[in-house]
C-alpha cells in the first residue's frame, strides 16, 4: 500500500497541443483551465484557489515574462499569489511540487499548478536558440552545442557501453505515435512505421528527426488540495504520494557517464521511499522522452528494468499499451507533444485521466498506481511524483 | 507581540553590488554563498541544506537559464533541488516565500533561498528591452512603453491627485544615498545633494536620472530552516513572523487608480495579520524603491502614512535613519543597486544585519520588528515579508 498522500488532485486540464495560430500563451491557458474548471463543479475558483504556480521555460519566445500575475489576470484570480517556475522543460514539474508544498505547508489549501508555452510562431532557429538557453552558455551553447547533439552524446554513449541499437531508439517513437494517434489533443496524430522512424533524416548522429520529440504550443494544469479536503471538491481525487527533485551538473562536461541519468535516479529513489511503494507496482507512467535514447534511459533510472536492459526492454513489447507497465500512453513528447513549459503537468494530466478511468481509447484498464518523471536540459533537473487512486 | 514564527533565518549572506566586470553570475552568487557560509560554521552545507530556491529575472542578460542546478552545482550543493522562480524585480523575494513553504511542509529542513543577475556587460538598449519583458507585450512593451514611463504614468497621476511634488520624490533619492554612502557594498556609495537630483536629466517626466534606480550585478541569499531548529545553527536567529504575495495585472491600463499598488495593499495587509502585528510596530523596513514615486507609494500601501501623504512623510524626516520607522537604510535599490533577481533577499539581508544589530555605520539602533517590501514590474507582484528578532 502506498504512503499517506501529500496532496490530492481534484482536476485537471489540457489543451489542445499542436501549432495553436494566433494566440497567446494567456489564451492557450484558459483552454486547459477551464477544461478544469468544467471538470470539477463544486470549485469556484475565485473563492477557493489561493495561489498559483505556473511553469514557463522562455520569456524569449513571446518576449513575455512575468507568467504568474499575466495568468491570475487572464484565468479572474485576480490578486491571488502568482509566480512562474523556470526548470527548463521540467518547468511545471517543479510548479507542481512546488504546489504540493504550498497545500502540506497550510498555508494555501487549493493550489492552481500548471504551465504553458507558445513556441511555433517563430523559426527553427530562433527556437532552437531559446531553447539551448537552460544548458550551460559558456561551454556548451557558445560552442554550438544545442539539446539534439548533447542528447546524441548519451545515446553513442549508451550504444556503446550496452549495444543499444537505433532500431530500439525508433520503438519508443513507434511506440509513442501509435498512442498518440488515440489521443484526440495529441500534435500529431498519426502512427509512423519502424521504417518510417529509421530513414528519417538525421538531426545529430544517432539521433534522426523521428526520434526527437516537437516543437509545440499548448497548456496544462492541476487543481491540488489537502488530501482532507480533497472530497469536498470530487468523489474520484488522485493522491500524491511522492514528490521528489534532484539536480545534475548542467554541463556534460562535468558527469562522469553519459548513460545515466544521476538526478532521476536521485529523485526516483527518494519519491520511491515517500510513497513506500517499488518500481514494480507501477500500473503506468510518463515519461520525458524529449528523445527516444530519453525514454530507454529513464526505463532504467526509473528501476522498470536493470541498467542496460532497456533497449531489449522495450523490444519485449513492455511498455506497451497492454504491457507490463505502458509508458507513455498520452504519447509522449515525440507525438502527443512538447511545449516545454506545459509539459511536466500535461504529464500529470494524463495520469490523472488513467487513474480516474477516463483516457477513452488508450485508457490502461484498472490503474492504481501512476509515476510521472520530467527532465530540465541534459537531465540536468529531474522531478518524479508517484500518485495513487482514490479509495 | 508578533505572531507564531513560520520559519527562521539563520544566516545570510551579500555579494558586492555593481559593475562587477568578467563574473558570471554563478561566479557572482558563490561570493553571497561564501558569507552565509562564513557567518554560520555550524551549519555543514552539504549535509544540512536540502533544497534551492533562486530568483533570476532574465535569461537574456547572459542567455542562460536553468539557474537552479547551476547554482546548485557551483555551491558545491550538486544533486540537491534546486529551482529558479522568475517573478520581475520579486523574483528572490518570491523565492524567500516558497522556501518558508518548503521548511514549513516539512518537506525540507534547510533551505538556501537567494538570486542573482548579472546585467552591466550589456549596453543600455539591451538591457532596457530586457527589463521590458514583465510588463504586457502586445499592449504595452509593443507600443515601446518601458517601467520608467509607466512608474511616470504613477508618479503623474499622484502629483495630480495628491499634490506630490517633484521635491518630495527627490528627497527619497536624497535619503537612500545618504545611506547607501555607508554600506560598503553599495554599487554608489555617495551622498547626493536635492539641486543635483532636482537638476538630473528627465527620463519620463517627471522621472529624472536621480528618480530611477541602477543597472548593477549582485547576488543575495539567505539560510532559513524550522523555528525550532534554528538554535542548532545560530545564537542570534531571525525569524519569519509574516509572508504573504499579491498580484496585480501586468498592465497599468487595466487598472482604476495609479496612485496606489492594489497588491502591495493585499500582500501587505495579509502580513501583518498573519504575523499579529501593526503597521506603527515596524521599526525598519526595505521598501521597493526601482523609482522614487515607488517608495512613497509604499509608505502610503504599507500603512506607514496615510494615502496621499507620503510626500509631507518624508518631508519631516520619518524615514531616515533615527526617524521613526527608517527605510532602505542599506541605501535601497537606488544607491544600493539593483540587480534585479537579486532584490528581494537583499533586502531581507539587510533587514537580518539590523534585526541582529550588525548594520554597523548604518545600524539604527536596537530594532525588533522589520518588513521588506518586493515588487515584480508594473507592481503586478508585491511581496511582504515581516521579521522578528530571536528574544
Amino acid at each position: 500500500m502506498a504512503g499517506e498522500p501529500l496532496a490530492a488532485i481534484v482536476s485537471a486540464g489540457l489543451s489542445k497541443f499542436g501549432k495553436l495560430e494566433g494566440l497567446l500563451s494567456r489564451e492557450i491557458f484558459l483552454q486547459a483551465f477551464r477544461e478544469a474548471i468544467d471538470r470539477c463543479p463544486n470549485l469556484d475558483p475565485r473563492r477557493d484557489i489561493d495561489s498559483i504556480y505556473i511553469g514557463q521555460m522562455s520569456e524569449s519566445f513571446e518576449h513575455q515574462s512575468h507568467t504568474g500575475p499575466l495568468i491570475a489576470d487572464y484565468t479572474g484570480l485576480l490578486g491571488k499569489p502568482a509566480s512562474r517556475i523556470e526548470n527548463a522543460c521540467a518547468s511545471s514539474g517543479v510548479s507542481l511540487r512546488i504546489g504540493v508544498q504550498a497545500v502540506k505547508s497550510g498555508m494555501s489549501d487549493v493550489v492552481l499548478v500548471g504551465g504553458v508555452e507558445k513556441m511555433t510562431h517563430l523559426g527553427i532557429a530562433d527556437v532552437t536558440e531559446y531553447l539551448a538557453m537552460p544548458s550551460d552558455y559558456p561551454l556548451e551553447q557558445l560552442n554550438g552545442l544545442t539539446f539534439p547533439g548533447l542528447f546524441a552524446l548519451m545515446a553513442r554513449a549508451h550504444m556503446h557501453k550496452y549495444g543499444t541499437t537505433e532500431e530500439q531508439m525508433s520503438l519508443v517513437a513507434v511506440k509513442n505515435h501509435r498512442n498518440g494517434a488515440k489521443n484526440p489533443k495529441a500534435h500529431m496524430q498519426r502512427e509512423i512505421t519502424l521504417e518510417q522512424a529509421l530513414s528519417s533524416r538525421v538531426v545529430a548522429s544517432p539521433l534522426k528527426l523521428f526520434d526527437c520529440s516537437l516543437v509545440s504550443d499548448g497548456a496544462s494544469c492541476l487543481i491540488i488540495t489537502r488530501p482532507e479536503m480533497a472530497r469536498k471538491f470530487t468523489d474520484t481525487p488522485v493522491f500524491i504520494v511522492g514528490s521528489a527533485q534532484a539536480s545534475d551538473t548542467l554541463g556534460l562536461y562535468e558527469r562522469d557517464d553519459l548513460t545515466t541519468s544521476y538526478a532521476t535516479r536521485e529523485a526516483a529513489e527518494r519519491a520511491y521511499k515517500m510513497a513506500r511503494i517499488e518500481p514494480k507496482e507501477i500500473d503506468v507512467a510518463e515519461v520525458h522522452d524529449c528523445f527516444t535514447i530519453a525514454e530507454l534511459i529513464a526505463y532504467e533510472t526509473l528501476g522498470l528494468c536493470k541498467p542496460g536492459e532497456s533497449g531489449k526492454f522495450i523490444e519485449d513489447g513492455n511498455t506497451e499499451i497492454g504491457g507490463s507497465v505502458p509508458v507513455n500512453t498520452s504519447g509522449g513528447l515525440k507525438s502527443k507533444g512538447h511545449p516545454v513549459g506545459a509539459t511536466g503537468t500535461a504529464q500529470a494530466y494524463e495520469i490523472y485521466l488513467q487513474l480516474i478511468g477516463a483516457a477513452e481509447k488508450r485508457q490502461v484498464g484498472s490503474a492504481d498506481i501512476g509515476l510521472t518523471h520530467n527532465l530540465g536540459g541534459s537531465a540536468s533537473t529531474a522531478v518524479v511524483h508517484i500518485y495513487r487512486r482514490g479509495g
